[in-house]
């Protein structure tokens, strides 16, 4: 039995979901949807990203994942297919994509344009049911990533999946502030060991409008209640935290703020 | 491999739903779930109505619909369950399940009352549960509509389902207001053919407490950023609409009022 | 198919839900899964351990039951496996599970301590993802209760799953306020006949700040459109509600109150 998962920013309200699954069962009955999550903020790519990326490291090998967060439906962007060492992703060329392609090894890119899997009538307006929902389907059935269209090369690479390191210093990204309040950046663990970061380590945290010097430790448990500190997040992203608080009450920041972090000594 | 669709008015907060889903599997394990909403607006039938009318021609023929928006559960509405050419649906007779259903052509309407294909025990208060999801549940096992009760036929078929159009004029109620704030009509992209309406038309938009002269195109993108239009949204309802920002914050407007359209030239 | 039932606090906003959900199909493809609800109030032991206890009564024989509400996360507290006549349960040893498995025969509490069915890696702060979904998930292929580790007697019993009849009075409290504003006690059907209290009743309802004398009734169209009502809610507990209405608009409570009723006639 294979498995799509959807992402999308549509809410839970409308039936916008619903129609995307059920134009899903219509081409695959034996396919299981999952769904990552409908809440993303409307038109957050970052949010998208960061999500999507948290949650395909835990799927099944060759999950198709379908990701829809598309300001740009109706205009000229692309409609792409990645195919990496594991997985398959269907979504808008916007980098919405790029974070979980990237932490896997992308092996091709397909510009989607064979209409024979797209819905009869593609509407300007809603391409997650008329494209990316019987497109993800139609793999599940064993239909080729190269048979949707041509291989390309120029596909978007946004800057937050590309954080930086120089000389002790990593600077990155807010991708998302999670419901408990956890500040989550786009830098991963490797990238954290790789600038020489370790539990124990003391950084300067520099976050929105706040710098602070934290420690780097692997609980929230680690420090007394209420206290704020660096750690990996159970997503594999980095994160600023509070135990047993909200470390986005502490700090004034938003999705896409700069989230830099050097090194103090350890 | 069944297909029972649910919609209900009761949030996602409470146990409600899981409830109905489990009462499901329990009469049939293999039966596929697809939830469409669970938000439609305490009571509101006419958002109920919309939100299965948009999704329901998506799903797999002889998929069965349940609708529950039920303001008199445990008074003497009756319990129905439609059965169109294509699909049957299970709900209460207040109208929620007639704009669906007479977008394909109703076969039989029959009144749910052989208790049966109830829970043992009805309660007065949660007939979501007791009635509608075993006899949804049922159906997929093969029980025949007509075992469930005796045919009606002044079943309720409320007014929203029927726009009115006369000379150049189509006069129509908001259904929905979708979560990126377009304003949704009951008023379908053929009624809007024959009043001779077509993309590059303008026309004169009454909705709610404001009339406007918007033109009519085909995608949001087709008007600049903020700028307002009529359009065919992806439900293949008449929509007012702002290309990426939101009708709802242009126009006061709830549901059920006046959405009205009237050509001024092309 | 087995089925396994997710409860949680973790709300629809992130991928966590999603990432347990993809760890029990790694495990388990063929594994059937059952949203009761995402939207605890974080932290609310209570409120998680009555929709479980709601929900859990109607889904198939031989259901494990997922529960994750969650504070002590990463301390001392221990990760336990009830088994009753019915069904599995897992979850935090903090109560959230007691209410329903008290419901049924409790037969055995396991504390999880078996390495071999959790992740590899298991992080201080989501044991949703990193035990309690793998256990589930291993349960359903097969693998014994008892193998998850040794048994306990010691589990924790929180006060709330006993209320306490004396003389005419029922004294409980307030285990969930649901989306439509009735308050919902801990208090059973059966409690409220062995108190002698039947449909037609008057009592003294003592709830949260007020005390009112209240009818009991059937269903919520005994009484006229706005006025107050005690009953048995669909979930099997007593609640106070407004026809057509919300009751936690009439009433300033809040989850945890006290909820007392005394016979006052009949």
């Amino acid at each position: 039995m294979s498995i799509i998962s959807l992402l999308t920013d549509f809410g839970q309200t409308d039936s916008y979901v619903a129609q995307m699954k059920a134009v899903i069962l219509s081409i695959n009955p034996d396919v299981r949807v999952v769904d990552i999550t409908h809440q993303v903020t409307k038109f957050n790519i970052y949010m998208g990203a960061f999500c999507l990326a948290s949650a395909a490291p835990h799927f099944p090998l060759q999950t198709v994942h379908v990701a829809v967060v598309d300001p740009g439906v109706g205009t000229k962007r692309r409609s792409i297919l990645v195919e990496t060492k594991h997985n398959l992703y269907v979504g808008p060329d916007n980098g919405v994509l790029m974070l979980a392609t990237q932490n896997e090894t992308i092996t091709h890119v397909y510009c989607i344009e064979n209409p024979d899997y797209m819905l009869s009538k593609v509407s300007n307006t809603f391409h997650g049911r008329d494209i990316f929902a019987p497109v993800a389907a139609h793999l599940t059935t064993g239909v080729k990533p190269c048979e949707f269209g041509p291989e390309i090369h120029d596909y978007v690479v946004p800057n937050f999946a590309k954080p930086q390191t120089k000389k002790g210093t990593i600077v990155g990204q807010v991708l998302h502030i999670d419901d408990f309040g956890n500040i989550i950046s786009n830098i991963s663990a490797q990238q954290l060991n790789q600038a020489n970061i370790h539990s124990g380590s003391i950084v300067c945290a520099e976050v929105g409008d706040k710098t602070l010097d934290l420690p780097v430790f692997l609980a929230y448990g680690d420090v007394n209640q209420n206290d704020c500190l660096v750690l990996v997040g159970g997503t594999g992203f980095i994160e600023v935290a509070v135990n047993q608080g909200s470390a986005s009450k502490l700090f004034d920041v938003t999705v896409g703020d700069r989230f830099c972090l050097s090194i103090i000594g350890c």
